[in-house]
């Protein structure tokens, strides 16, 4: 994916003093070393491949800091020695932007879990870059706040990843996107300089913000070892509505109704196509239609927050909601959660199609942001290719890829324009498949004058993509910006920015 | 304010040739070159100086082009002559961030005045720097949205102004700040040429987000021309309720209960002190204490937005809230507006502390995020300062200057942690005063970990001060952004970074 591997820079090779370096700078709790720098098969095989499998490095040594200053120390003397680096935090991204490309050392965050401070009547939490989204969700919760992201990758996924990679997920539509949420943020620089940014103040407007440019830089431009994040109260009750939509375009008005009659409580709009639906249901335990009989080609899945108190006359406004939808012809079908685990079930068809197509084989995953009303359009072209493809393969020679066995799914944040492309493979990944889907997702992408990446950030897989959704003079200020803070390229390198050659 | 003018930097003096430049220019209507290149006395003069009257230029030439192509031209021609630039907007800045210091040439945005366009369905505005605040809000009112920010100054300061400047005002705590709320934008660089960063997608992870850099760079990194900015739905129904606290930690109660009890459509929460409450009273025709009687030292003032056919509903849950809070102690009396008109008497308390303090004479205006429990102290710790001036002066020589008549206010974005402290001196700037308040207030300020400007931004007035809120690697990565993007410094000089010499 993303075409052949960049060759490797002129960096230098890893040797066993700078092991021995890497052993003496965290060996400061007696017996912690062994667990502080691992060069075992296991542990570098985990580190050098990424969660699609699609992306794999040659790493010789994961290192797990525990401090700041052990990160800080560890940067330094990269830098000084010419070494590549690759931060790693869950490693659960998409686009193969958390593990190394070459052999790059992987630095990774997961012992930095401590959530530092929470803060309720101000609504801010300080924690480190390690600590995993659900236990930061937890720990808020204890005192009536949540974090104002959602992600499928929960369980597993870090804090400081999230902030690198600047992660949407699922409550973008009620608070916004992490450039707003973000506080503050504590990074190591290229330098090992540790560049405290750490305000946990709402309002700072003492010169640039320069912390927006360490959100979504995924770790470019420096390490975030500590994020001051923004907290609202947890709301005390949440419905969830799933509804089944005659097309696309009645599943965009769907979307207008909600945000314009139940504008103040809708957290999360998200839609998902009948194959997407079908795919959670075969793949997943426990999973299926709660709408039988509807056969329709949309669904939409609508979380909405309330008063506790409140929860019949909440429920009944759903309804009347549905029922107006219905009138109107922009659902044929639809259903509130009876109560938390029913509307968990509703919710988790949304948010376990990745994980079903996981289950299901190889897959290509785009994440592309678009005009809301376009937004399908995209799925059903790659459909057609992919249908002629299958068409040419039937007539021609044997031993041809089987394109009928690939299927085209999309879904994703319709509140946020943002559309999931998945082109499912159960025979592998295959170049004569990719030649299928790719540079065309990307032109179409690019003719619509939307994103070619929504939210997933570029990594390895985009970098030669990015022109598409960037003017050259944004990419020349982008590189002179990565010049600035990393000088030597020692930071993630391969990632992001294209390589020049390419401009 | 601010301490001595800072020597004027090595540009070039405006010619007979520029102008005629300038001129050639902006002529591209027949006729319209006598309104685009002003250099009469009256123009001048209201160019020159602030809305606070505490900064003044001596700029001989004030342009006022209508398209991004004439101001790339203009900022070309002036990057080639090497000379200095302030782009203006509704010159409603408190901190002197949009007049010249010395001579700099006046770009003025307000011809600039289009609404580019309105996507309902997306919630997308697109609209050129120069259109007013108040104009944008009716332009998006017609379509049922609304501009997710609020400000005292709506009628005369520009869209492209307060995203220049991080504007925060009276909508922050519902809809966050700029820095999540502006998709896209088109700026001039300091080169001439146009960045075109105007995407209308909530979502875009291809690279370093850079139009962050120019959300409260006041200018100093590119002229702003057009922005895309997210335009929520119009709330159906909007509520205001005036409190009176008996103490501020009471004040600050009352928002954390309004956070949890009415959090999803909790707009606004703003307080004032007494002392604020009878400034606007006393200047402002009209205006009067709505809770006679309480003489209370606190005020908060909450907006909440509905729906329009729960109105009765609506107003019961914030009386039920009045009287809760009553019995807890947090407040002593309330009102829920009972009409539009009358809500908007209560919320003009609030919004017109700024004109009234203006009419009252000079005032030394201060804006700083604190930690909210803290927040008042800072105005206490100022009275007592004022008051032992006053009985030393009392106590002193004759035709001493007269504290007694100064008076401190503390009012602001409680929701936010956001004081505005305002010194209201009757007989004008005094360097005696200034010296009583200043460098106290910013050292103060920093011992709490606070920002020395939380939303009007740095300007002419606080370069110096930005270092007790941003660590010195911040500053200097902030200088090297500034020489990538307008190595000569000719986009308003004198502002934001402080001078080299004083690191």
């Amino acid at each position: 994916m993303g075409g052949d591997l960049p060759p490797r820079g002129s960096f230098a090779t890893l040797t066993d003093a700078d092991v021995a370096r890497f052993r003496s700078i965290l060996e400061s709790t007696p017996g912690d070393v062994a667990r502080a720098v691992l060069t075992d098969e296991k542990s570098l095989a985990d580190a050098n491949e990424d969660w699609t499998r699609a992306y794999r490095g040659r790493s010789r040594v994961l290192l797990l800091p525990r401090t700041t200053s052990q990160v800080a120390a560890i940067v330094r003397h990269c830098n000084d020695r010419n070494l590549a680096v690759v931060p790693q935090g869950g490693n659960t991204g998409l686009v193969g932007g958390g593990v190394p490309v070459h052999d790059e050392v992987v630095l990774g965050m997961k012992r930095m879990r401590s959530v530092v401070s929470i803060d309720p009547s101000a609504g801010v939490v300080v924690a480190e870059a390690g600590v995993v989204l659900d236990d930061l969700e937890t720990a808020l919760n204890r005192e009536g706040m949540t974090v104002p992201l959602d992600l499928g990758a929960k369980g597993k996924c870090q804090i400081g990843g999230n902030v690198s990679t600047n992660a949407g997920g699922l409550r973008l539509l009620r608070h916004g996107s992490l450039h707003g949420s973000v506080l503050g943020v504590e990074v190591v620089l290229a330098s090992g300089e540790v560049l405290n940014l750490l305000k946990t103040l709402r309002k700072d407007n003492t010169g640039y913000d320069l912390k927006q440019l360490f959100i979504g830089a995924e770790g470019t431009l420096g390490v975030v070892t500590k994020v001051a994040l923004l907290a609202p109260r947890k709301p005390r009750r949440v419905d969830v509505t799933f509804a089944a939509a005659p097309s696309f375009s009645a599943a965009v008005e769907t979307l207008v109704a909600a945000k314009t009659e139940l504008s103040e409580s809708l957290q999360a709009f998200e839609f998902l196509d009948r194959a997407s639906l079908e795919l959670v249901c075969a793949q997943m335990k426990g999973a299926r239609d709660p709408l039988p009989g509807s056969e329709a080609p949309f669904y939409v899945v609508m979380e909405t927050s309330g008063s506790a108190e409140r929860a019949a006359e909440e429920r009944a406004r759903l309804d009347r909601f549905l029922a107006d939808a219905k009138t109107r012809g922009r659902v044929v079908d639809g259903v509130v959660g009876a109560d938390a685990k029913h509307a968990a079930a509703l919710w988790n068809l949304r948010e376990r199609i990745s994980l079903a197509l996981k289950h299901a084989g190889a897959v290509y995953k785009y994440d592309l942001s678009l005009p809301t009303a376009r937004m399908y359009e995209l799925v059903e072209v790659m459909r057609e290719r992919v249908a002629s493809a299958a068409a040419a393969a039937a007539a021609g020679a044997a031993g041809a890829f089987d394109f009928s066995r690939v299927s085209v799914l999309g879904y994703g944040h319709l509140g946020d324009g943002n559309l999931h492309l998945n082109i499912s493979s159960p025979d592998g990944y295959d170049a004569r498949l990719e030649r299928i889907i790719e540079p065309h997702v990307y032109e179409w992408t690019a003719s619509v004058d939307g994103s070619v990446s929504a939210e997933h950030g570029v990594g390895a897989m985009k970098p030669n993509e990015v022109s598409r959704s960037k003017p050259a003079a944004a990419i020349e200020l982008m590189r002179a910006i990565k010049d600035v803070f990393d000088p030597k390229g020692i930071l993630n390198p391969y990632k992001v920015l294209p390589p020049r050659a390419r401009l």
